[in-house]
């Protein structure tokens, strides 16, 4: 199931240490006009090595772009872009097949493919997989920039560090998109990424939540009944490697909240129907109230670790210790950010093709 | 977008007020036997009415089978359910197309469908379109317990009332299902309850978190890349009205956790892999692992009370006092407890159908 | 896979001898006038019992619509249509489980269902269940006309008997829609109706070819690469039970003409570029190219005949005789004929919802 | 809509003049072994330049494996194939988008895309679109053979002159695989050869049929109610660009025959329960019933030909005369020939996966 959407689909392929990975998007309606540029730069966000903060593995991720652009325009035609792996040292995984690492899909793809997966590099599981997001996403992005919409994510925690939550779009994007932790306020950003380093030292990894805020949307985005804005952002964002928990608007804190507190109040400003608070995160009953969407996804701390595990040798069932030597990041958190970004583009710009709103 | 699924496909019609809600559910396969008693009765633990704290609207809900089982069979054709509509009471609800509810969609809805939409008891926005949803749900149950898995869900919490996380399944279908607030924990139940009656007594609402575990599930459920366990659940939970967080295993938790901490280590128990923790909520890389599936929906407090809010008068564009009369619940989480059950149930029938595991 | 449609779908359910058959419709626009006696005059004319031409099964087929329209109106909802199955005589269906009718779908649907399908008159492989495609049709109909566009269908032969093609689409609504064989012209209908007493007479059936025009519809239509015209439509018509063939304009025939007698040419007309043939049938590249869509469905003779026939016992695995009891039409291409113009219906306007031409 | 497909999902790209062309294919099992050279050899047959019966465009056709197959089988993860443009000559088509060619997607797709669409070459409505058909097509075959299912195609008619129909599978692969026209009788071969080089010394084009046949398939292949065999692999071969019928088992022929004459009588053969006869072409129901599926689909002339022609120049809206200079097939019958094995090989494996029959 590597192709998802209704009107804009995506299909994604490759595998880690494969020839390469890439997508083919459908459905971006003929004449949009389409930087690959501004695609290259978000994919070079998402790409390691470009700060201590991150795994050294280099890969400059050129993208190449096989079909359906024609003079810096779509032309109807599904968009191709490909990205060929280069820096790959597969030997190290063929462990993994018979010892799985804790936290990988190691031993739940061994069991579904029977071994026939593309195991190196951790395969179609693999962090590169989030490369073809990248694509569609900033694909996406263009398309909805040019109604006026914007879509910015920012690194709210990492470790114990919180940062502000909400900031203004352009904070976000001014600072946090240079930021080497994606964080939009540059004395927090300094105390994320000493959190980060405290951990690399130890062999160790943290985790963090990523805001993701949208604005500039009309009201009426969504489709109900399944095709609620939460579902459609959720499936996607769920299929970015590491994300643990998804909520919208004040999220878990409604559990606490009394209906008087949480109900949005509607007011008019300029002529225009607006909420008091945002605590519905900008979706009222699956569909977009036109105020600004936001959300935030829970991202796991990294599974490889320098720290010796305990595993499983899964040929004599016994088990056994297990070190992982390689290139890993301390922390995802921050080349996530381009990714969730990225996911939400593609899944809002979905839905209002779907709802005849683009 | 009233139809979800790869396999196992739920249709789903109808409005609060119109003449019946049901659903369509395709791809159960053949000769699968089907009580319609067992469904009816997860339709009662949904149904309002049966307690002081559930809204007074008194509806028998009686599941009428058009189509797809024979002889207490599933006969491989489209399986149709019916509950007709009773005890209506329609035009109080006719000023809330011109005034929108706070929290409610009445405003979304009333600008997608241009004002067209069925707005009478909130039409298909309503809390009784989780009817379908139970009765999809039930199906899916019955297929998965012929298999031995079992899905229960309780709640978590009511308010600033917290019950024990992972309780005992057998506890959670001995207890939480005959508790009129959803706990698999009397002494808890009953705070719970005066949790909810305070908010009633004030005109108010309140929200709560509901956990839903799923066990006996084979490793290998789950379709990567877009269709893993978590997205396709999430897709399927961010349907039911007044979800506003999903979290898996440890979920926002994570955000503070080290790798070493969150990786679950494996091991060898009577021949099988099993994890010593279960962070990941028995999904990795979006596979079952074969440790029980762990979930948690945050629900928002209904947003139907009794104290005066300030809403907008659409016609006039001025901004008006509202006051809402009617019957409503003062908390929703003790009737969603079924319908969460339901959905993942319909969800995991479906990666098993997808996925040849069935 | 009893769900069918992009934007536009429709889910079918129900079996010739259940409670009832019937569809949801989903994905219809808000607001889009649906009158329901013209729903049900469509069905009148699929209904059997009305002529001596057709099998004596006599069903009132009364339409109940239980969601989705409200004044006379679409709300945006799923439309759901249902009839209640009356006149049926289920027994003598029991034996054909184990001695399986030449023609019919009695051995795969035992086969493919291990015997745990509803078999009972057909049960979803019964031409009834072409009621839910007329309900849809009809539906989709009335929004095409809405924009100028008319779908009409006629027998263009019965058995030996041809009546000319193409005829005006205002000739087929006059004559054809209320002739009992679905033909546009009275004398050829008397000699289409003769040739099927004829049969009757013999205890036998007789087959034919239905011709389907659809006109006024824009340039444009059709979403290539899979999803031309001709894929979407071929896709339902092949759905109709007893269609063996389905060509587009000059079909077949293009098999024995030059290119240059086949290639259209383009002329203009009242400032309109427009083709001076049409032996497209309407379609270029997939796409509607302004001109009339023309098809022609092959529709086999009816199985169900009273002569003796071979078949096996499938418990003894031995060759028996088989002779049916029992009603049935001694040619099914007149109550196609509405069917035909539906499915049409159906798939012309997902494709121009699709395509944003709607 | 560049994804088809339930379970077995082919997502295509590229246009004639673009970088290239290819797909990605979704679904193949894990553990299936897949030859490239197989595939290449398959595509070597699409491909044109071989002979003097087709367009002298010279291309290698060399296809590149990005991702999806580890050591000669399939992993699970998505297969994606691609074959570069080289010899194009696209300064040509640029005409084409003022005047449009008879018979071809020149002024549909101009008017859908609004002038943005890869005009060169026929862009994304070229034959050379059917390259990532094949190579779809090719892996599902091998799929198939693997089971014992062989599915193969061959000239039953060129211009006036037929073939003998249903031949048996080996002399298809023997003699119809290595005849330039296609076809499995090597005296009729050389008639249609001649018929051929008759259009293209008159700078003209003819059209033909093709037949194929899939044997080897197990009962019960076939989703109803929509995704009959016939409406899945109908919809698959309309998507060839030039089909304009197709008609399974005795197809058209039907109209004109008894229901005594078509029904197919049961009866046991080696402990199997097969058919006397096939009019039925394998499939009853929409599902197959173990006799061999055989359908024909008729395939139109060329429509660029050498003769002058009329047109329309859309700029001025005035007619006009067009000669198209250039390299054209006088006749596409036999290189659609593998095109039409590769699509029924991938529907066919698409309804095994879907109907857990694989």
């Amino acid at each position: 199931m590597n192709t998802v959407g209704m009107i804009y689909k995506t299909t994604i392929f490759g595998s880690s240490h494969g020839p390469a990975v890439g997508c083919v998007v459908d459905g971006c309606p003929a004449g949009v006009a389409i930087s690959v540029d501004r695609i290259q730069k978000q994919l070079d966000r998402r790409r390691p090595g470009s700060s201590d903060v991150s795994s050294p593995r280099k890969e400059k991720d050129h993208l190449i772009i096989l079909s359906g652009l024609l003079e810096g325009k779509a032309t109807g035609a599904s968009i191709t872009g490909v990205v060929n792996n280069k820096d790959t040292e597969s030997k190290v995984y063929d462990a993994f097949k018979v010892v799985p690492r804790p936290g990988h899909a190691d031993f739940t793809a061994t069991m579904k493919y029977h071994g026939f997966h593309d195991h190196r590099g951790g395969g179609m599981f693999s962090g590169r997989m989030t490369i073809p997001l990248v694509i569609s996403g900033s694909i996406a992005m263009q398309a909805l920039e040019s109604r006026g919409i914007r879509v910015a994510a920012h690194s709210l925690r990492i470790g114990r560090i919180w940062a502000k939550s909400n900031p203004p779009i352009p904070d976000i994007e001014r600072v946090a998109r240079k930021s080497d932790v994606g964080c939009a306020d540059p004395s927090v950003a300094k105390l994320m990424k000493a959190e980060i380093l405290d951990a690399k030292r130890e062999g160790d990894s943290v985790g963090g939540i990523i805001e993701c805020i949208a604005s500039g949307l009309p009201v009426g985005v969504g489709e109900p009944f399944f095709n609620s804005v939460e579902s459609v952002l959720s499936h996607l964002l769920y299929s970015i490697p590491a994300i643990k928990g998804i909520e919208f608007g004040a999220g878990f804190q409604v559990a606490e909240m009394k209906g008087s507190e949480n109900n949005d109040q509607f007011k008019v400003r300029n002529g225009k129907v607006i909420t008091e608070t945002n605590n519905s995160g900008g979706v009222l009953g699956g569909i977009t109230n036109g105020m600004p969407i936001v959300l935030r996804v829970a991202v796991k701390p990294t599974p490889s670790i320098g720290k010796t595990q305990r595993s499983v040798n899964l040929k004599e069932m016994k088990e056994t210790d297990l070190e992982i030597v390689g290139r890993h990041d301390p922390c995802i958190v921050p080349r996530a950010v381009p990714v969730v970004e990225s996911v939400v583009s593609t899944g809002l710009l979905d839905l209002m093709l779907a709802g005849g709103l683009f």
